[in-house]
């Protein structure tokens, strides 16, 4: 569920008064995305998405997350484009939340994923990084390897709770991902958070990049790494090779991946399902009891670190050094 | 949230193969309607509902609801057409689910009432109720005044957890009601759940009656008895009697209401605010603990059922006696 506010009508169409989109023909709210809220709307126009930013988006990061949208969408990668008002603004406020229409995108993302799927992403990945190159702006991962212990430490008492011995466990991993964290390789522009659900295909070809807000500045790979995490592995648990090698080829077939990317893709792996395994921990621990959003499982990415920190090169991923 | 079944891209190609829909270009979960899963599905031929019946829906129910769609539509009311598959069946499966692709309308609900929306529904109201005097299929109402008890015993330990002393009020209603329901009034189809987010307005008229997952025969006053509840009290509670007076008498102008109907309205209020006030109450006194459904407030109803047991005589709704 993803409607946190409700829009009344009389707001609904000041709001819309100030753009060209014709007429307001439906308006409801969507079942996608936990963040923020979102609302298709149909006017005389066609579809749009309405997104209204609660409160886990900070308001200013907002313009470096339009702005990439545009960026990137000017240079042919398929994302939402923000749809600007008569006054030239996009982000504008809506229901006392800052608010933006977007572009409506075709396509549907995979409920279940095919080695094509995992081909298709890896060139979308690494055109968006080479689309991202000559962004102005600049947003710092505010969920990297310094974010992880803070995040650990307000679990930490409760961790037992999902699992025993988590706490020691992932106390050992974080002490071992902080000396170990990579900072020498290539940097840029990286979405971060690029899981199925916001991927959309039609017929196996993929079709746009969608939901753009933890997009940040950060290590190029470690992208490769949330995405290996999120696209490589089974509802079982089982690690599929086929598929991570599907994604490597096809995103180094679009840019050149160094050596020194490809050895530290298991500990940037370790990392990214730290990362996801901390945050969902932390929803799991601390969500209120009458909340609309069933957390999601955080041991599905324990599981996911156990693997990556029993790889020993990157061969177990499916791409080989050179 | 609306979305509690997962749809997998295989089995939405395999279950739009027997549409001519075209292409599907985009599907995603509303988050509206707390019965079922309803998806937004866009084709190459415009936008669609796609609805899942989950558990609380009787599938033996559903030839009723969509026949009577169907019938609705043929004769000019402004609700979903259930749209046809190759095999002429409109209701067929999918993910396991009884599931069917119906029309998409166009409004939005109105999320503050204004007089007007209230006359609009009157007419539409009574429109629905004439238009569904031919319907072959019959439905016994199974939330009517038979239902209470069990219902209320299946909450009565708990009750007072809501509102001390609630049991205690409830028995002595529910035995006045059972006392005093009417039996020899007009009956038919009635919609029997139409709140404002079952009806679309566009410019104030009303473009679409959403929702025949409460259809049933009934008396027709108690369809009138569930609206003067849903549609004429203010969110503080206050009843708004100009509402109710726009509502009764824009109903009387497209059929004419009896004598007995309207000196009936009182109880048939009551009752309607009973049958909302149990249903509430069992889904929050047993909602389990990770729903993703917010249950609703019971209490909203106690307040209408104390003010309509204090009405004396229909004048009070804003339709004098003739």
């Amino acid at each position: 569920m993803a409607v946190y506010t409700e829009v009344s009508d009389e707001e609904l169409q000041g709001f819309l008064a100030e753009y060209d989109l014709g007429e307001v023909l439906a308006f409801k709210g969507i079942a996608e995305g936990v963040e923020n809220s979102n609302f298709l709307l149909t006017t005389e126009q066609g579809n749009f998405i309405l997104t209204l930013y609660e409160k886990r988006v900070d308001p200013e990061d907002l313009p470096y997350f339009l702005g990439l949208m545009e960026h990137l969408a000017e240079r042919g990668i398929a994302c939402p484009l923000p749809v600007h008002a008569h006054d030239g603004r996009a982000l504008r406020e809506l229901a006392g939340r800052p608010a933006v229409i977007i572009s409506f995108l075709e396509g549907l993302w995979p409920r279940r994923i095919h080695p094509e799927h995992c081909r298709e992403l890896g060139a979308a990945l690494a055109r968006l990084h080479k689309a991202g190159s000559d962004f102005a702006l600049q947003r710092r991962n505010a969920l990297s390897v310094e974010a992880w212990r803070p995040l650990f430490q307000a679990c930490a008492d409760r961790a037992g709770e999902v699992k025993p011995g988590l706490m020691e466990e992932l106390d050992t991993e974080l002490a071992f991902l902080e000396t170990n964290w990579p900072s020498d390789l290539p940097a840029g522009v990286i979405h971060a958070d690029l899981f199925p659900d916001n991927v959309f295909f039609r017929h196996e070809k993929l079709t746009g990049l969608i939901d753009f807000y933890f997009a940040c500045n950060d290590l190029l790979a470690y992208d490769l790494a949330i995405c290996l995490n999120a696209w490589c592995f089974e509802p079982d648990g089982a690690f599929n090779a086929t598929k991570a090698r599907c994604l490597l080829r096809s995103y180094a077939g679009e840019r050149a991946v160094s050596r020194a990317e490809l050895e530290a893709l298991p500990v940037l792996a370790r990392g990214a399902a730290m990362r996801f395994l901390l945050t969902r921990l932390y929803d799991w621990l601390h969500h209120p009891p009458g909340a609309f959003v069933k957390p999601k499982d955080p041991l599905e990415y324990y599981k996911k670190l156990r693997f990556h920190a029993e790889v020993r090169s990157p061969g177990a991923y499916g791409l080989e050094l050179a």
